[in-house]
């Protein structure tokens, strides 16, 4: 158990300076902050392992300050305030709150991504916790048992919101919002998801929450496509067991023969964005929120897939504070939040975070939560 | 000099019966027709050789019944009307009236694609003059002395423009303005148009005229790039001189070292699509029109192409009723519509269509016209 | 019992020629029509009686050719095709199907609204069934035995979808879905809804279905106001219990102080349209869609109410092909479909339709239907 | 001549304590400020007296914290910056630059409005040089010989700008430019602005450059009107000289009987709101802008003039830094930027404040400017 003075954190090292047989992440005590004005000290009760924990292990992702402490969407409660932290509505938070945050801090709102071109998550400034802040910027990632909430992050009550449910979602909530929010679904829409792991289901979900007529869903294994049809889904596919001729013409079977309306590519494979094109009707929309890091080129044809398609490819990269906002928002609405329970949680310690980052490479869990304690 | 009782007409015949040394096109005499109730018979001023027609030629293009009469977009002079021919404002066309009209006849208005996905350029019921219309079907192309307008044909009266300045932007005026409208354009945008065809030109001059900044070219020779910035664009490059990286610097150059706010493809080369999603900005909009005919396949990086860069990038297929509405309109509107009379016109008679394919398929015109004489 | 070789249909008088004492409709044998080619005979199984019934009756509507066969939302079994009618996927309807169909005929797509303002709701040729065919184009009401489907008239099977549950819904389904569509609700945004007759109702539920985060509605009687409830009304307030500013106040209250960031106006009232502006937050978007009928002036603030609030008001006429396809494949959608089976449903025979409107009129039912016995 | 340690500015008075026959503005010296960490002194070339300017002068607006200096668009040279001050791009200014500034300041960018709703322009917390800013907070107004830029305000260099042309739009041109582009103008849409003060002219040319077929004006006086057409309208109507009646019957023997596309209201008087509704076609759109003050109520059909329209109104307040940004670059952009040169300039001494504010408020003079010498 830890001095009062001082936080554990799980610190991840640097992949280009591992060395063979050492771990991944270790267990650190680390100084508690003086904390600024307008600053908040957060007790995490979880926070969680995702796909990009995976990538920042292998260092597949640039402009990392390594070592780490990951941990990019976490839930807890505000141990201490220094001065005055406010939410969106100006209303202040108080210790004791339980709440959430926005990982991503300082878009900067007065560059030309964020006034101009209004793209504000293509802000050159913004700085992620868990990720592209690092242990020198202090507890700046979730796998700790505190995090430095620094002047300007802005966090939200999550009143009305089971912890376990909000960690269900965790960091796919935005990101798939987003995702379906740029899709642009209409009412009775055929809605093709690509990918099962947390952004897909989320997608899945935020989809029939949206007013879908059907959702598809192709992945692996099938224990999260069961999670899938929980969510949502009115059928799902296994694509390890069937050739890329087999799922076209499961799609075509599923929508007349046109291919989807919408399709929301969350996969990782490159190869996928051309499916997600091959996969959709004339005239529809496709969304690619799963090349997350770079996993080489992949080829199309131009003019049978987008040009005579008339199709829509539509990148969707982060999230901005109202996709985080109307994320937590929907977890509160019945009876769609609900859809979340579906999901099966496996928990994990400090200590065991690499077996974590482990399982979820391998998809053996749906989703794995960090529990603060050793 | 024919006979009043025949049409004379350049007739292409079939590429996959075409023997070696057998002439691609001939001029044929052939039956004026009986009208129709609701049908109209115009005597053609002039129609155009586009790139479309050199893929005609050449066999690329799906669907095509041949022997056909090519000539999708043309001018006129109604000659005889038999019952009523309206224009869309319900007011009758006379004989005498100098016309134009939609080459796309018959979108059914009743199908899913019509109806539901409102994508009436992809309604598999469309024929389109000159390209899906043979010559079993009649006088159905531009490089004729006549063209029978079959009931429902969507005629313009064409008061106050020029022909000439009308078939200088020809077939590709509803095709650029349809690119130009689905690219978005914002005051003061930077638009990038690749390829310096009649639809790249056409696309230059509408993005000039829809409020761009500043409107660059990127094409070949430097005689159509002299039209280009004739027609509206600040600064042209000649790829041909130039590598990949040259290019991409100079577009950087540009624009503050972003990449473009739009990109318009307008080139039919596969890799432009992929440069064009390289050369424009994070949340920049792409528009790929060029991509007409199967060229094959091209590779692309889905993560740093597309997604992290949050881009879109749109496929145009086609245009619309109202995207030649518009395009007629805009030829009337002043200052802008002079942008067209930059555009060299070279004009070939119907014995003279092989040569004219030739001259356009090698880039040695910028805008061949057909006056169907002999 | 009507002879095999007649209809029987409830015939309104015109209301500008009716004498006082004289029935509103009275029940008529009337000849079953020779099918053209293309046309088909629907047995009704339901129809229905709307608000726009009530103002047919009190003749509120410009060029109605009365004495007509009110009735335009219905359901029932084809009886007699001739030669093809098709649905639009090509697939042949057939004697026997249950189906449904498209109240509005005769959109051109070659008119200037249809084909340039992509406005088809305002194309001036359309025809509706029951409210601008008449007696004298035969069997176009569905308060009949038999509706006569012309030739071009769009049906629906509606396999998988309970006649009652569709006709709980009736007109108000592309209504409301057209309006819920237009009002762009985005993820958790508050939606309040003005009016609980059908159209406030059916926008309930599209609302809720849609991704709605809080939905609201204002309307009476309480009786009406459960069913609001019961189809996915957060809360309800009965207007007629409170002054102008305790409604402004229990909106305010409900969402922060700002107002809502949707409302969909469908009362009828011209004063609902001034107090949709002013219970709307700032840069929100309000949808009229109640008034379909002019009831007169009212008067508004448009510095307050508009310019200063950045406000979107949007008017919402009919609906077009693609609201109706859509709603019905709604009613098909597991969960939301359920929603339409809180509404109680009234039934009347032919011989009853005067009292059904005086019930609507009153507000004494939720959803009147005829079944068209006598 | 002032002491270089002082300002001089025009001061205007409380109009609630203002006593008759005293002044509306005086001349005063104010000191200097000391320059904060990134802050600037801007030496004022030129400011403006707009419609705005008048209604502070009578006390229409509310929170304005008078006394106060008026003048909030201004353009001058950096005439000394403490620490660094740098545009959007990042890019240091320099004394000596000569410059303008938005005079929206301190958008917070953490509230419910700039977050979630992205409606920065009603973010309560901003504040405007010239109106809501006061003496109390130094030189915050353009009729001054200097301007104290607070840290965080965002200034553009206007190279290729010439000051005049800059000022003839003025704070015109952002506020213009965002109703154009809110107004969604199509390729040879038909826009009707209504007024001719300095917001309805900017109107005009924006339309025009934005790729409008006709430009129509509604406004007066004459002389305003000649410049109207300067500017891009292809006809004017003077409204003092005809009735309601004849400016419809005018609108649609412009438009085939329709009405406008697009019909923008920059007038300020409420009847004009109600006017535009019904000067615009079915399906089109009414941008309302002209309404910064509140002149009270209007009353308008919501069945005729909204609903059975299928109309869209939209209220356009402020403007945020994207439209001031791309205002600037359209005054850089041929050859639409000389549009502006026909606005003619009256120019003022800051002791002819009072003199300008009467000449604008009678349309005396198209564009009133103040040159901040004695």
């Amino acid at each position: 158990m830890p001095d009062v003075r001082h936080a554990i954190a799980a610190v991840m090292s640097d992949p280009a300076q591992r060395k063979a047989g050492s771990p991944v992440c270790e267990v650190r005590e680390l100084p508690l902050p003086e904390l600024e004005d307008g600053s908040a000290l957060l007790r995490v009760e979880f926070s969680e392992v995702c796909g990009t924990d995976v990538h920042l292990r292998d260092g597949r992702l640039a402009g990392v300050p390594y070592p780490i402490i990951p941990g990019h969407v976490s839930i807890g409660t505000l141990e201490a305030i220094r001065g005055s932290v406010v939410d969106i509505d100006g209303k202040a938070l108080r210790e004791g709150d339980r709440v959430t945050f926005l990982d991503v801090h300082r878009t900067c709102h007065r560059c030309w991504h964020c006034l101009v071109a209004k793209a504000a998550t293509r802000c050159p400034k913004r700085k992620v916790y868990g990720i592209t802040y690092g242990v020198e910027d202090g507890l700046t990632g979730g796998w700790a048992s505190h995090i430095y909430l620094k002047p300007g992050v802005l966090g939200i009550r999550v009143d009305g919101v089971p912890s376990e449910r909000y960690m269900a979602g965790g960091c796919s909530l935005p990101t798939a919002l987003h995702a379906v929010e740029r899709a642009d679904i209409l009412f009775a829409d055929t809605v093709l998801v690509l990918g099962s792991g947390p952004v897909g289901l989320s997608a899945v979900a935020f989809s029939r929450i949206r007013g879908a007529g059907k959702v598809l869903c192709i992945g692996a294994p099938e224990s999260r496509l069961e999670v899938a049809r929980l969510m949502g889904a009115n059928d799902t596919l296994d694509f390890t067991s069937v050739s890329d001729e087999e799922r076209f013409a499961w799609v075509h079977n599923h929508t007349s023969g046109r291919g989807a309306d919408v399709t929301i590519e969350c996969t990782g494979a490159p190869a996928a964005v051309t499916q997600a094109m091959r996969f959709t009707r004339d005239a529809g929309r496709v969304v690619v929120v799963g090349q997350y890091t770079d996993h080489g080129e992949i080829s199309f044809n131009p003019h049978l897939d987008l040009n005579k398609k008339h199709l829509d490819v539509r990148g969707c990269w982060g999230s901005d504070y109202s996709h985080f906002h109307r994320a937590v928002d929907m977890l509160r609405t019945e009876p769609g939040c609900r859809l979340w329970d579906a999901v099966r949680l496996d928990r994990y310690t400090l200590s065991q975070v690499n077996e974590a980052l482990d399982a979820v490479e391998a998809g053996r869990v749906v989703k794995a939560l960090i529990e603060p304690t050793v």
